[in-house]
């Protein structure tokens, strides 16, 4: 099934725009419980409450051969118990030619994730390999949410932020599966990708960190029918005591403005 | 050992600037043979006429968790058998605060490369985590190798291309611990970024695919002691029927322009 048709199902059923990040950083783990036992309790907790599930592979490549095998342990779970919650892989890949094509197959075949995160910066011939999967979304990274995203990003070319830029050119390509991240730090970038994308799938991270700007990630970043956007949050739900009522609080907070 | 003494040292024992590409792509590699079992025979057949290798882990991640695991042995038997070769772990990773640091220590504590490339877009607080290793070499990739990286970097910044205004603002960073990244189609700009970082280490890749063009990046590429580089070659001696004479044939035909 297309990305875009799954996404649309799980936020009707689910009432949810919440995508719950799967960080299971070591340090913080209860002793002797694997990553996967640890993302299988979240996701039994909130699979009726969320619109997706993003694990970030770099808390798994941090734990060795090990940590791979509890990806995978976690996304063959979440595709065999909630196969109507749609997986991104926040891999944030990028390479060129047959190299770009090895990430995709590994992200999309082997993984089998719906989703994956990708850089546009290296052009058009190291994202086709990924848009080759007709019925997954290739989540392009515009505007990161950290403090030094500016630095580079918003390098004026000819009076237009490098992001945008760079986004206006994506735009150009007409290429349907192509998603758009945005920071929740960045509600202003996120309302000039959404003017320049009205129609396709965006992803947030970084909300619930700071209540205060729920209102206005939410209003910039969801599309004319009120969706159109996963808004991940990971450390505030997972390593809340109860995760189930931290995934619905969000869930709440952000249907308050769409 | 800091990294650009073990280099250094390198170059001057094999008198040679040839980085050699381990990327056992599955779909050429002779039926039975593991990626690692092709990788020690290459290494075995070229470790004295080269200066590093450069295993590109998307071929790795290609073939799963074993390919992973092949990535691994491949590096460990380096360390065993040739320790006084740099082994460039090229993830081209790049992402946020924590997350950055898992995949500094994916690269330096778990696989124990010695040197990781890594996107610069995210800007200075998403390079932090890999600088940290003192000793190791983390290589920004500013102009890539493929026919349209120039789409988005070389957008014109006030006259100035992306690529050669991030390096302007990296260079202002003063960080020791850095290396810049080079595609070998791309000379001019590798004489552009030369001058910008006279005393740096470089690597470059896609040589030998155009022997023609040898010549114009090895003259733009080397610093003023004639070294300061690593011209990396993949398929081209790899799959080599003779890969000890194709990495010498390259390593003779670099050392004619220094």
């Amino acid at each position: 099934m297309e990305f875009s048709k799954k996404l649309q199902n799980i936020i009707t059923k689910n009432n949810s725009l919440v995508c719950v990040g799967l960080d299971p950083d070591l340090e913080k783990l209860p002793d002797g419980v694997s990553q996967y036992e640890f993302n299988k309790k979240i996701i039994d907790l909130t699979h009726d409450s969320v619109c997706a599930y993003k694990p970030n592979s770099a808390f798994y490549e941090g734990a060795g051969i090990e940590g791979l095998q509890n990806l995978q342990e976690t996304i063959d779970y979440l595709k065999n118990n909630y196969p109507e919650v749609p997986i991104i892989l926040d891999a944030k890949r990028g390479d060129i030619g047959n190299t770009a094509k090895m990430y995709a197959s590994a992200a999309y075949d082997i993984y089998g994730a719906d989703a994956c995160t990708v850089y546009p910066h290296l052009g058009l011939d190291s994202i086709e390999p990924f848009l080759a999967y007709g019925d997954k979304l290739t989540i392009l990274l515009f505007k990161t949410s950290n403090p030094d995203s500016g630095t580079f990003q918003n390098l004026d070319v000819d009076g237009t932020p490098y992001y945008l830029r760079v986004a206006q050119i994506v735009k150009s390509w007409d290429k349907r599966n192509i998603g758009i991240f945005v920071g929740a730090t960045y509600s202003q970038e996120m309302a000039k990708l959404r003017e320049i994308f009205p129609d396709s799938i965006f992803l947030s991270a970084g909300i619930g960190a700071q209540a205060a700007e729920v209102e206005a990630i939410v209003k910039a970043g969801i599309d004319k029918t009120g969706a159109g956007i996963m808004f991940n949050a990971s450390r505030s739900i997972i390593f809340d005591e109860d995760p189930k009522a931290a995934a619905r609080k969000l869930r709440d907070e952000i249907n308050k403005y769409r």
